[in-house]
């Protein structure tokens, strides 16, 4: 029987280039109570021109190298969590094996997903690495939607900030994962979606859709790992918005504090909201069962409980 | 312990539009020896511009229906391989549940790879449903290469055809795979790309690449799976060219029978290719032992070997 894996480490990297939304009150035509209360976004981070995906990754990674000693030998998969790539071809994955100089037997591709795709893929890469006996997988996400985004659309120039994030996944786990949701609705696809290289969301599809699918799927999770709510200690949702997170809250009568929103100073990365509000918590042990939930494009979720694995070493 | 899982069943759709590459003898200035002999691919399919990447797998998904009764409802998860997707948001496997007509607790996300992507995605879409304990999943794999192939560049215009397979995966196998190997070089990502939406490929490297890297992998594949050449009764090699294929043969020192060049009729439908050749051997029980082996886009590269489940009604 293999080991069970889970996450060993994560490190991340924002851009430090940020564009305020205090700036586009009169554009967008807004107040400060939207953007504080509302949305709960005060800037949005954005990559430079000359950054593209690979390279965004690439500084997670680096990032990473300054707080853990990882050996490269041991890194046998790559997972890019991506639908913004450097080219459709070849994935991300392959230009980034090439900079992080990785060994020749390491498997490496992308998965297109969007911001439920850090959970799905922290259950890919998990089974991947169980079921072929791996030692060490690196999970990225980095999809930066400056790429996309119509700078003259409210629904989405004020919300999307430009981040990467690199989960390491292996046999010396801090947290493993308990059982899995997931779910797709492909019949709303097009609320959010790119056509011509430019973005289109429904933001009120998209918050109906969490509001009817979450709560639902969360009292699902619990009852799949047989767990009850108060015995989660922490929430940490898809950063749609601070509105969304909100009304999570209210619908699941839980506590404001279980279910923070943290993207106020750099806006929703995507992906790479969840693994960046997650590093933060990796090594507070006040913090013993956590659930991931992620939702959007697709339209999808997915969501599982985290527990601390205690003494591992 | 879950049950182990493996291929059910495989159905593809080859659009039935070619173009025939006798007719551009005078333009790419080559005999019918070249086209014969060398590449081996004397026409390639073509998709309708009206088609998109999901009507693909769409089509190949009827084929299946009329060949074998599935209940939707068993479908826990779909993947879609590919690096030609309709939009680069939503994944095509959103627009793929709507038009199936899938359940909402249905796991779907994209896998970008190239020609390795469908033994990538079998190991991933193997490990995922025995982790989740699912009953089924769709494998789909659909890349369109005539969406960016320059029909001025001989090296590629006469080389890929589109097609889309599906294969089915659950808890009733004909086939379950032993151990994978797989291997990335991503310095030499640029040896296949696609810039500007066109296709750039340096044939020259790609062979160079398989022929420094397959005939070692095979070795290692045998050793890994604790079997002998000549336990294997064919070998499905990755369609990139009749010369690859020969070289192979050659290097391997197998017979000419045992790994057959197959593309002839419709050229290199990049992960379509191994499925489509696989689907004609499921039933037929002179194969037990296969070797599947893909390689290209990344560099990357994946094999495995297939073997058949007796006794398992």
């Amino acid at each position: 029987m293999t080991k069970k894996v889970g996450i060993e480490s994560i490190a991340y990297y924002i851009p430090d280039n940020y564009k305020s939304n205090f700036n586009f009150k009169e554009e967008f035509e807004i107040d400060d109570y939207f953007i504080v209360e509302k949305i709960g976004v005060k800037r949005v981070s954005q990559k430079l021109a000359t950054e593209d995906t690979s390279d965004l990754c690439i500084k997670a990674w680096e990032s990473l190298r300054q707080n853990s000693a990882i050996e490269k030998e041991e890194i046998d998969c790559v997972i890019v969590v991506t639908q913004n790539p450097d080219n459709n071809i070849p994935h991300v994955s392959a230009k980034v094996h090439e900079a992080l100089d990785l060994k020749e037997n390491c498997a490496c591709f992308d998965i297109s997903l969007g911001c439920s795709g850090f959970v799905y893929a922290l259950s890919v890469i998990e089974s991947f690495i169980e079921t072929n006996n791996f030692k060490k997988g690196l999970l990225f996400t980095a999809d930066p939607y400056s790429k996309i985004i119509d700078r003259k659309d409210k629904n989405t120039a004020l919300l999307f900030g430009d981040a990467a994030a690199v989960t390491v996944v292996g046999q010396k786990p801090i947290f493993c994962s308990g059982k899995y949701t997931f779910g797709t609705i492909g019949k709303m696809h097009k609320e959010l979606i790119c056509n011509n290289s430019l973005l289109y969301m429904n933001g009120r599809s998209i918050f109906d859709f969490v509001a009817r699918y979450i709560p639902k799927d969360m009292n699902l999770l619990l009852e799949k790992n047989e767990m009850r709510m108060d015995s989660i200690d922490l929430f940490l949702f898809h950063q749609g918005s601070k509105y969304i997170i909100d009304t999570l809250v209210k619908r699941l009568k839980i506590s404001a504090e279980k279910a923070p929103f943290l993207a106020n100073e750099y806006g929703n990365t995507v992906s790479s909201t969840i693994p960046i509000m997650l590093s933060d918590f990796l090594d507070n042990h006040a913090y013993t069962n956590i659930v991931i939930c992620g939702f959007g494009v697709g339209l999808s979720w997915s969501s599982c409980v985290l527990k601390r694995v205690i003494n591992n070493k």
